[in-house]
């Protein structure tokens, strides 16, 4: 859902033909050249920022050099005359743009938590008790972290069933709506980073498709939570736009209640984007970032309160962005009641889990899609 | 438990006075200077591979050239004449060896899932239906991964309570007693690792404490698992044991019952390391690795089954290595039975968590110590 016009920007890593990679902003159908911009003095800016195979070292530089960088590159780019120099999209390959130090998965839809947990444990209180006390969340696996259009192997292994567990590819392969949020500035071990301070050091979102075996997880899960139901691949957008270009997107969220602690207080508020999760060339499901219960600041906040650090390269996802509706259930364990009721797409055909072949699109108000395929 | 004699060499980053850190191996009260053997040509070998912030260039290089550099570092070390100059061990400062790619934490000792489930889940049946069918895990966060000898500050969090969570410092914090392997070969991304091969790609071996705060944990571990609880530190060795240190004491184990799936299937078989845990001056358990049930070759074959790679970094602990007695009980948890039957330590003080103060240290047989003390 974005054309990628100037007022936007967002950054990447890119390899044209022959060359090394590097650091690149997405102008329109174009990639500009940062490294090459730095180097022949068009940036004011240390080539070595750019001239990198991840943004690492210009995420690491924190928010006085990502402003400037902004500001420097809205100059070249606007205005009647502006006409800067880029790589045709179709001449970069596109690489991962950040690489990942560790990955955290949260669980911030009070939406997408009832309804798993209606479906998972009918009867009970589908909300644990917890959860509204604290951004519940888990490390996923940052190695198989992968960028938009990499192919998905459907994953194999230990699926529950009558006669004791059984191994074979998954049958309940899922997608997970979700987004991301990339830090930049490192935070030391053993300090907590207030939320208040939070987003200083966060560089910017993405989108993020939290594949999920919901078979093996369903026996592998307890009771240490998940781990090969997820750890076969996570995709990201090859995009990550600056938080600066999501300020306009900040609004008022309901009072939570019951009041968090203290190191989790702040106004809250969410990020107004609209998401979209397209199945084999359907959308599922609309769904907006405002509907997240927990901000990005908290779940910083939260993730550090007990001393860990956060280094250049950290992942922090959301968990899936369902809101309140049932067309913005943003997984197909929720859309399709784990399958028990499928959901049929453009083509007539229909959908408990994702099919082979597949491909599943994320797409996202000011964010970069997310495509990957089903091999 | 180990003076570190020649048989042992493990290897290490150290840094003296105004060098830059380096690889070394340690040797008795020495550290052999891998850097600077390599550069005068004492060792045959690329001083890039050693001249180096962590053990990963050679960890990545694979076991052809792991044996041939324990060869020359053994034809060294050996023999009447033998005094190859070293750095006084007082004069190195020793870092974490590895730059941990993704830290994965199994749960293989089923003495310690039994003692542990009976303890939370009183009543139940102790150890959890999925748990002799696949080694149940989860990832860990490594970016807090520290090395034997750093401080570990008591975590904050939200702990239950009666009238709801309260914020504060953890009040049940606890040490566990671990092996670590370290993975030097990496693995393409949707190719399992074969259980016969899993070895091949792991280059040595440390002892691990996966501190952990019960109280954190018993709050928020629902139900994605435990999150802030362990994420605040993990302590490892300051020297990795290479694998063919270990290979005299691999010993048969009891035949795994029910028959594991095919990927997970091999002779059982265990390494016989003896272990202990000892807390402000006193041991408080001693265990066994022979006792883990799951063998590190079958915890990486089904951490790839998923098609989920490997990374030179990777580190793959055990979880916690309790043995059948109740003195091989390898955690506070299960020793104090969650803190209501103290320990009682050797100046007449008891246990039933740790102390501010205490300092906690791991032992093994040709595995090096690890220490830290609470602050």
């Amino acid at each position: 859902m974005s054309g990628f016009g100037p007022e936007l920007l967002p950054y990447g890593v890119f390899r044209s033909p022959g060359s090394e990679p590097r650091v690149g902003a997405r102008l329109g159908d174009g990639v500009l050249d940062l490294a090459a911009l730095a180097a022949d003095g068009t940036l004011d800016e240390d080539p070595a920022l750019f001239a990198q195979p991840s943004l690492n070292a210009f995420m690491a530089a924190g928010p006085a050099t990502w402003s400037r960088v902004r500001a420097e590159l809205t100059a070249l780019t606007h205005g009647p005359d502006a006409e800067p120099a880029t790589t045709p999209i179709g001449d970069a390959e596109l690489l991962l743009p950040i690489a990942v130090a560790d990955y955290v998965d949260f669980f911030s839809s009070e939406h997408h938590a009832r309804n798993v947990g209606a479906i998972l444990r009918p009867g009970a209180e589908p909300v644990l008790p917890n959860w509204r006390h604290l951004p519940v969340g888990y490390h996923g696996r940052a190695g198989t972290v992968v960028v938009s259009g990499t192919p998905v192997r459907r994953p194999r292994g230990q699926r529950p069933g009558p006669d004791g567990p059984t191994y074979g590819p998954s049958e309940r392969l899922d997608a997970e709506l979700e987004l991301g949020y990339v830090v930049g500035v490192p935070s030391a071990h053993g300090e907590p980073v207030a939320v208040g301070a939070a987003l200083d050091h966060v560089f910017g979102a993405v989108l993020v498709n939290d594949w999920s075996a919901r078979d093996i997880q369903a026996w592998e899960a307890q009771p240490l939570g998940p781990f090969l139901a997820k750890s076969f691949a996570t995709s990201t957008s090859a995009w990550v736009t600056p938080l600066e270009a999501l300020a306009g997107q900040r609004v008022a969220a309901p009072v939570q209640e019951p009041a968090p602690q203290e190191y989790l207080r702040e106004d809250p508020w969410a990020y107004d984007l609209g998401l979209e999760l397209e199945i084999a060339g359907t959308v599922v499901a609309r769904s907006n970032a405002r509907h997240l219960y927990w901000s990005p600041a908290q779940q910083i906040a939260h993730l550090t309160v007990n001393g860990a650090s956060l280094r250049t390269g950290d992942l922090v996802a959301t968990g899936t962005a369902s809101g309140p509706g049932p067309g913005e259930r943003a997984c197909l364990l929720e859309l399709t009641r784990n399958g028990t009721e499928p959901v049929t797409l453009d083509d007539g055909t229909s959908r408990g889990y994702l099919a082979d072949g597949d491909e599943v699109v994320l797409r996202g108000d000011l964010l970069a899609e997310v495509r990957g395929r089903i091999v």
